[in-house]
């Protein structure tokens, strides 16, 4: 149905899926750049004020979809959705990083987990009142934050 | 370049995009349910021990791009990544919403702020270890959550 169209690249030092963070709070000390494409410069005007960004970006390296899925966290067999393996029905991430500064349409970020040049959808603000949930259960995700700062990927998604 | 497609539909009883809760934060006891499509029911294992799940879905209402846009918590024209607005590049939302219950393919859900009938794109378990942040500034949006909640729309972005 709708086509989707990347509004710029995420450049990072992770050059391969395998032996990466798992997610942003692994990748603590990760500096990357945003580049946005010029011609949407126009919207991150207002944005240098927020300290985190949701980043929804392209699995552009998944290959297929698996609704059955064994987690890096885990040992067993988890339903798709209940994880954040890139092998779902859309091949759709996020992630939240900090922001450090912006210089005309390029971004400098840290705590970032994607692969170099993955392809960036969409940018939205990490706003407190919206998004922080002061009460919540995680299910089978279990670990603590730095078990999960410490795992790495394997190819198990490729 | 990438096809994406709904994997299922949000119902709510919100039914027009005007005068409706701006965020789930305005929308607590809103109750609705996500119809996942049967093909994908098997995806939805293991995630009912979550309390909270991030919804990505399409503002399907949206029919146009602002770069500017003058936010519903602002009187002030801002560059549209600074904001929530529908009317981003790629039309894709988030909101992250309470799982109450799940029925073969349904799930019941609650502080639902999209309007009914809106597709979805994916789901992903909200965890706290990753999703948290603790400390963070969140620029021009400087609403206290009361305000938030009251808050409701207009037809600006129709």
């Amino acid at each position: 149905m709708e086509t989707i169209a990347p509004i710029g690249l995420i450049h990072t030092p992770i050059d391969s899926p395998k032996n990466a963070p798992i997610q942003p709070k692994g990748a603590a000390e990760i500096k990357g750049t945003i580049e946005v494409y010029p011609q949407f410069a126009e919207g991150l005007k207002d944005l240098e004020g927020f300290s985190h960004l949701y980043l929804l970006y392209q699995f552009h390296l998944a290959q297929r979809t698996e609704l059955t899925v064994t987690p890096f966290m885990d040992t067993v067999p988890r339903g798709v959705f209940s994880t954040r393996s890139p092998l779902r029905p859309n091949h759709i991430g996020i992630s939240i990083v900090r922001l450090t500064n912006i210089e005309d349409n390029i971004l400098h970020i840290t705590g970032i987990d994607t692969v170099d040049q993955t392809p960036l959808l969409d940018l939205k603000p990490y706003i407190h009142n919206f998004d922080s949930i002061e009460q919540s259960t995680s299910g089978w995700m279990q670990a603590d934050a730095e078990t999960v700062a410490a795992k790495r990927s394997d190819n198990r998604f490729l």
